[in-house]
């Protein structure tokens, strides 16, 4: 099954876009986890545990584990397992922000899609399309290229306009992307950018949005709904999993997860 | 030392800027390497070994290990490792092109120059200066920041052309990249591009550009050399270690380095 009818199947059961973002920085692990041998994994199979009924996909990041290096890493294929023995049915998205040369980019490829079967991954567009093409491959899985992203300084590059177009960077980036079928294609569109949000949105009506910023970087899920449409994924990280770093961090961050889950299920009819 | 008196000095005492690079494509390594355990580490040890008298740096892409996961990883710290107890005054350039938010861009910075503790790294640009903010915070470290690249499809972002300030977007990136000290920031330019390599030289006289795409991409020394100036590493990767993958593998490889270790020579003086 591609990626884009799983992740329909799962969303339209759900009736939500809650993308489960699980970022475990080890300085912000609970003290009981930090002195746990593989402390990432463990807090990343626990968090999955208790929010897995109210995720519609789970985006690790793989730099929290490629901090810890190799120890990291095998830690990053463990919460993979788990999600795949344990939860085939919702899809992973790999949030690894590569880019590189076609023959480097096809290591990569193999290694996420080929090895470790995630369903989709993030990568950088700022090399251009021949980038892309390893991944695309993989015909069943889907790219989500960053486009608009969350942070202050995206205005440096991304919201400059060029001379030739008329298109600003990131709609330079949308308007490359729709040469590429939305089964394999997606956009990272930050949540911090509501009306450009909505433009880009009515440009691309069935592309999937991967939206980061809603939650601890401050978006909020009324102003996104509206606009944001049924072909999204609306992730929040810390705002769950960081939701208490006492003994009871599982069952807070699987509260919290609920708690968004039924916000956007009271808006779901509406998308 | 910071990255730039340790760059300054290896080039000068050789009086080149070759940059061997280490892609350790499994695929393409001699069937003897292959079958034996951790062939990544291996060929990357015996290619350094072969070619370090006339490595002026070494570039190692994360990509050729990380296709390996966890077990890739542990060989491209092996490398990192066997590049620093041995040839401590070899710089090492991690390219692995990451890009992310600032708490994430911290792991990234918190691995490669706290814990492997390399020499220098490439990002991607395409999110900003905030993202290299938690880098820069290593000061005797250098950041390579993609400008321009050699790949086709390059040209699809980075060299269109942004009305308001009537910059490319690959010369946007070298502008910003001007507020940041030549210390901590340089350039990714593609050897396959010296007319914009002599511009952008012209405008950044001591700024360190890293210059992929020379031999196996395509692109000539006697071209490049009277263009980019001393602050520059002109790297090759596949041209050197995979000029044989006989049991010569290694030899081949010392011989390939130090033939253009020689014709750099030849042409240092007018650098």
């Amino acid at each position: 099954m591609n990626f884009q009818s799983k992740f329909l199947i799962r969303s339209r059961s759900l009736r939500s876009l809650l993308c489960v973002g699980l970022d475990p920085d080890y300085s912000k692990l609970p003290e009981v986890v930090q002195r746990s041998p593989e402390s990432l994994f463990r807090f990343c199979r626990e968090i999955i545990d208790a929010t897995a009924p109210y995720a519609v996909a789970y985006k690790p990041n793989i730099a929290f584990f490629e901090v810890f290096g190799s120890s990291g890493i095998r830690q990053f294929e463990k919460v993979i397992g788990h999600l795949k023995s344990n939860y085939p049915q919702i899809p992973i998205v790999a949030d690894i922000k590569r880019g590189d040369l076609d023959n480097t980019a096809r290591q990569y490829a193999r290694y996420y899609f080929g090895d470790l079967h995630v369903d989709s991954l993030t990568l950088s567009p700022y090399m251009g399309l021949d980038t892309l093409r390893p991944f695309l491959e993989y015909q069943d899985r889907l790219v989500f290229w960053l486009c608009l992203t969350s942070n202050p300084d995206s205005i440096q590059f991304q919201k400059k306009r060029f001379s030739e177009t008329g298109r600003t960077l990131y709609e330079e980036v949308a308007y490359v992307s729709s040469s590429i079928s939305p089964l394999n294609l997606g956009l990272v569109v930050g949540a911090t950018n509501p009306s450009e949000l909505e433009i880009l949105r009515k440009q691309n009506p069935d592309r999937i949005f991967l939206i980061p910023g809603f939650g601890a970087q401050g978006a909020k899920l009324g102003d996104l709904l509206p606009v944001c449409g049924r072909y999204s994924l609306i992730n929040s990280s810390r705002g769950i999993h960081f939701a208490s770093n006492g003994l009871d961090f599982a069952t807070r961050a699987g509260e919290e997860a609920e708690k968004i889950h039924k916000m956007m299920q009271a808006k779901f009819s509406f998308l």
